[in-house]
């Protein structure tokens, strides 16, 4: 790594750390000021944004990029909009900051309060999608953090002229613009750096794809919370509801299928594969899904099923493709989540309230579902607000992350000269 | 590292993972019977356990161990109890697996319940005591998790023994002994591949030296909460009660000078240091603590105090040393914590409320106490009934540990076919 690259990036660290400190202290009503004046940072600024949107679109086509990669980059009035809106929605959700968690008095007068706090400076490190500029950064401010943004290099001027208007933002409502730090550099050298900062930085947060997320994790001493795979679930049980369970598995595969809580693997109970799963495919086909069946899925429906292998069961496809097994029991099915799926989400359909039980005992996973689309795995659909992503991992936060998530506790005791014995 | 170490390793955490999901699965009266199980044990092996003790009593004595960690390490029929009585008290506490932490119910009908679940399976290293090996199973036992335990090398027959017993009451309760396991190897590189088991392992949990953490959190991909080192202050304020403050500050370094909560910096408000540091400094020297102190502080007490260098700021000194500083604020001794501390535990004798609340707010440690001594942070001080250790991590617990702490969510959504649009 250049010297260069770590100099800089440990500086713009250490000025986030310096802003951070303010922004603990920061009152709701003064950060709300803040998120409100980035909104219209960012509205006042949609000329600038465009213009430097359309370098980075010719930049992309250049380097031809998909178009489904340069749609997700493009900047339209209405994704502009949309990021005023949410910084807006922002602001308008309730402070967590300072809040008593719980408290008590000890036998001897102690009295010890659980009271919630920022974390202090947050890593974001996302791709193509310059509106998670705004919306990180957002949630960051409103939890009283620092944060630093690593946004996509296909985005980066983008990514800027973004940054500029946020930091305008902060400094009219007197906050530091600081406390939002974007790197400027497109060097990958610029992820080490930050994972090994632990003197500046209190938790990194990945988003992405697979192997940037398993580059971090490999690199970091300092704490990461995983925004990791999605191989979601749905497992049709003997007693489910079929009708229901065609509806809700087609809606975890095909209504957005390019998400991390879509549908990747469909298991369907022995006893209802024959009734359920030639009508089941024949509505997936419609919808142009290509099935990869195990090998009694294809002997119950031959034609245009192709051979899932071994590598099939622990795929994301995040693509209209689905894998199909069928199981002789809700244990089997829980044994194959077990073994394939990444603690993400899965769901049962089922009438029978023990295999409910069984399966919501039984699986590991961030969310479990019951009778439900495992499309419903978001921090909007939960009702947190909004999301900063979803942990795939089990400390901190699991599932959708939303902003009490970027805040931990300090224990605030109050005495009167105890000493101990 | 050896091959033999990697599968030797592997093939053990693959046997607590899956008696892990055993344990998940178990209920209170069945844990509880299990550690009743366990303190009977050892009880029983009470003979056996100082037999093979005093094998590394031995070993130690050759390899010329110092008195203190003798001590440590040996184990007394006192000692003995009191492992079993720790078994008995942890089996008492509330079971903290299945609590609802929240839930509610969505406009669309989406009951969402926040579910509180065992980790799965934590590690947990630590040195010479060989009752932290009955402790720490105890905890995790009781939260429903496996445990991998890594004591130190010089206990190792200590360990083994008392982990035999631990086993035999799981299994009398009809556990899987298989939820406790112990690294039997001393080899250092059996740690390095539990610190990359990603597969197999939740977290860990080093507790020990320095080095020891360093070690682990560079070469953890697992996710590790640190019991790091406690430089913790008393800041006597200006408007310090100055019997209570000589109270405390007595309390907070002499009371037991070895542990992280003990004070290793006191930090004296300049209004009140020529009052309170003569009479301080005196009481301080008749219990033996040696003195290093600022140069004002060398103004005011001229005799038997030595020169702090910059060296002793951040010093966990785990001794009858103190560092002293004359300050000129709250807002200075604030600084000087954020510089040199390690965000364990500070303490403010005053009584100004508004100094106070600057302290409390301003301190970014797991503990900030007003008026008490820093002696109190602990998870039986705290009325948590036990603890696996002090995180001075900010990500999923700071401050003391106990058996929530040893436990995640998922969220478990009831729906009757929802659909997301």
């Amino acid at each position: 790594m250049s010297d260069d690259v770590n100099a800089t990036i440990r500086s713009l660290a250490t000025g986030v750390k310096a802003a951070s400190v303010e922004m603990a202290k920061a009152s709701s009503a003064v950060k709300d000021a803040a998120l409100l004046a980035m909104a219209e940072a960012i509205e006042a600024d949609a000329a600038i944004l465009k213009a430097e949107n359309a370098l980075d679109l010719a930049a992309g086509r250049a380097a031809g990029l998909s178009d489904a990669l340069l749609d997700r980059l493009t900047l339209t009035d209405a994704r502009i909009a949309g990021m005023a809106d949410g910084l807006r929605q922002v602001a308008a959700l309730p402070d967590p900051v300072g809040a008593i968690m719980s408290g008590w008095t000890r036998p001897n007068g102690l009295r010890i309060a659980k009271v919630r706090v920022p974390l202090g400076v947050v890593v974001i490190i996302y791709e193509s999608r310059p509106n998670v500029t705004a919306d990180a950064a957002a949630l960051c401010i409103k939890s009283g953090n620092g944060v630093i943004l690593r946004g996509g290099k296909e985005a980066i001027r983008s990514n800027v002229a973004i940054w500029k208007g946020l930091g305008r933002g902060l400094a009219a409502a007197g906050l530091p613009a600081d406390a939002i730090g974007l790197v400027e550099t497109t060097d990958r050298a610029a992820i080490g750096v930050l994972c090994t900062a632990d003197d500046l930085v209190d938790v990194i947060i990945p988003r992405g794809g697979e192997g940037l997320i398993r580059y971090v994790v490999q690199n970091a001493t300092v704490p990461v919370i995983k925004h990791y795979k999605g191989t979601c679930h749905v497992y049709v049980d003997a007693a489910a509801d079929l009708e229901m369970a065609e509806r809700i598995c087609l809606n975890a595969k095909c209504q957005r299928p390019g998400v991390c809580n879509a549908m990747e693997t469909m298991l369907v109970h022995e006893a209802v594969a024959e009734d359920f799963l030639p009508r089941m495919l024949a509505r997936f086909q419609e919808a142009g899904v290509e099935i990869r069946g195990c090998e009694r899925t294809r002997q119950i429906v031959p034609d245009g099923v192709v051979v899932a292998t071994e590598a099939d069961w622990p795929e994301e496809y995040l693509d209209l493709i689905l894998a199909v097994r069928v199981v002789g029991s809700t244990d089997e099915a829980i044994r194959h989540i077990a073994t394939h799926g990444s603690g993400h989400t899965e769901a049962i359909v089922t009438t029978d309230v023990r295999e409910a039980d069984r399966f919501t005992q039984g699986v590991d996973s961030a969310a479990v579902f019951v009778n439900a689309s495992t499309r419903f795995t978001d921090g909007f659909e939960f009702g947190l607000g909004a999301e900063i992503g979803i942990s795939t991992d089990k400390l901190h936060a699991r599932g959708p992350m939303g902003i009490e998530e970027l805040t931990t506790y300090k224990f605030v005791v109050h005495g009167d000269g105890q000493l101990r014995e």
